[in-house]
């Protein structure tokens, strides 16, 4: 089975409240912009695809139920800066709301409102589908290029952080291509990283691994060189925030030291990224800004404090990785290519092979 | 002031109660042989030659209250004994009660009951006081080597686990490093990797680091890389669980690890050991085997379940690092070697620069 997160059927959208996880599976019904706002803002669904995703089908449900009535563009204009606001830095979110509120004004001049109603539902509708088909195309050509290399072996993974049904509109990026493998009946484990200091390994990855019976094993973050020399690791997949034009992939802290572990070990090293992720205004990985969390999220652990009081605490959210160490390649929808053919590949100036 | 976590005085010792730690500051009182085995079996002590220390001046402690009457050979040999199987896992205990064992022996055969006694105490005084002072001369050849390839500067220190007076007799090892540097005016800063899956750098490390005064960053196992690139380490520095003849160590999960982000980066990756923690008798790192612990380490912390139910665990205690990533050098209390210099140096052959 594959762990559905995200329950959508046309004006009904229930989500898989993750503040309960790992211990409980509920899930929650989202009736409106309102709930929707209320499961981003508390973190009930959290990585920037699915927070789109729900933002948008929230809306599409009240739509459904007849919001809005007759002004239907103030209505949708409004829930989706409401939206928006609910976590202001997932940039997908304001993605997905400047697309749709352009595409709603240029219907809504050739449309009545019932129409207009129809195609903006439509249009929500395709992006998850739009999103959940992108993943799959990810899992299967990153699961076709890691396998191109071990023709008749099963083969062993390591990944970070969580990328999967719970961090997409479905399938995943990184634990999609996971997925790809194992339905192959080709994944002899994965290696997974609890991914400090927020859990998301302990807490997410291996509750996907669990549900959907991966061959898993759960790692310390600091084992991750071990395992590659002890354990057989055939690659490494991550996903990513944000990919930039020379390929330097700023990822969830502790990528960057897997990418050295793996150039070490001579394993290479995939990021899996829909070309959403891709960011090719920026020129390199020192164009980014390192984002700093709070420090209580090292000294305490779910509230309980672990650290000495009175220790400075450094917090960087995510790293960046050089393009150099991404020996694998960058798995998108269109193709797996290596760092250097990106900018050509998602300008349309190169195709797969 | 230097944290002094075993309180000894001529027939009272008191011990720092780790279990309580990082958040209350308790003193037992250790009044015989059998509280030492308890303070050791459940924990209030731990670390390789904290262990040992603490058994045998629990022994002193019950000899100078005149216990053992006439029988003096006989209660010391079946307290060690005692002592030993507390966690017979600790090598230096058992290596301590061997030797005191063979020395009360000789001893017994040319002195009187009182005379024995004493002789038996002032070995013991002298065992705390010689580990005490291995470690100062580790901390200020470390330091020395360290300082001597940045002559003005003051240094930035990663270490890892716990290597402090709570795990050694006083001062410290790769901690007694820093600690020099930090006497001398010459640290800058020491970041302190949490150290998962049990936490002695956050619990431990920076217990201590906040009880001296240096000034010192916690962070997660898995920003050690990032903190080489962005936060200017000069040196990673480390202990030792066993240090073999090339100069392979073991020594806590995480370090082979950081080992390979210290060569990346170019930064001198030191091991801190006493002699007594170096193994002649094994040729190279692959004769060590590796220990694995519980799965609870990972899956649970202070008792408080974290990953996902059902999750597999793989929990190895520690790691081997090859010698060829201890490009600093292997500091001990006869001098700074390279791992290649380190049987030459142990066997007299060779004597410090």
């Amino acid at each position: 089975m594959t762990l559905e997160a995200i329950r959508y059927r046309s004006g009904s959208l229930q989500i898989l409240n993750q503040l309960l996880l790992p211990h409980e599976t509920v899930f929650d019904e989202i009736r409106s912009v309102r709930d929707g706002y209320e499961a981003i803002k508390t973190m009930k669904v959290r990585g920037a695809p699915a927070i789109a995703i729900v933002g948008c089908l929230s809306l599409a449900v009240e739509l459904r139920a007849g919001a809005g009535g007759d002004d239907l563009v103030s209505f949708i204009r409004d829930s989706l800066c409401h939206l928006t606001s609910a976590r202001p830095t997932a940039v997908n979110m304001g993605r997905a709301a400047r697309e749709l509120m352009e595409f709603t004004e240029n219907e809504s001049m050739e449309k009545n409102a019932e129409q207009l109603r129809d195609s903006v539902i439509g249009w929500i509708e395709d992006m998850l589908e739009r999103d959940v088909n992108d993943n799959k195309k990810i899992g299967n050509y990153g699961a076709q290029h890691i396998l191109s290399g071990v023709p008749r072996d099963s083969v062993t993974i390591l990944t970070h952080c969580n990328t999967g049904s719970l961090a997409t509109a479905g399938y995943g990026t990184a634990l999609g291509v996971v997925r790809s493998l194992h339905s192959l009946g080709r994944l002899k484990r994965l290696y997974c990283t609890e991914t400090r200091p927020y859990n998301q390994g302990a807490r997410l990855t291996a509750y996907e691994a669990v549900a959907e019976g991966f061959p898993a094993t759960l790692i310390t973050d600091s084992m991750a060189a071990l395992a590659m020399r002890e354990k057989g690791i055939t690659a490494v997949v991550v996903g990513a925030d944000r990919v930039v034009a020379n390929g330097d992939t700023a990822n969830k802290v502790g990528t960057y030291q897997l990418a050295i572990a793996a150039k070490h070990h001579g394993v290479p090293f995939y990021v899996a990224a829909p070309s959403t992720s891709c960011d090719l205004s920026l020129e390199s990985g020192r164009d980014i800004v390192i984002e700093e969390r709070p420090p209580e999220e090292l000294t305490s652990i779910n509230g309980v404090p672990v650290a000495a009081p009175g220790i400075n605490v450094w917090n960087p959210a995510f790293d960046v990785t050089p393009h150099q160490l991404i020996t694998g390649g960058i798995i998108t929808e269109l193709g797996v290519f290596l760092p250097s053919e990106l900018q050509a590949a998602l300008t349309g100036r190169l195709t797969a092979l």
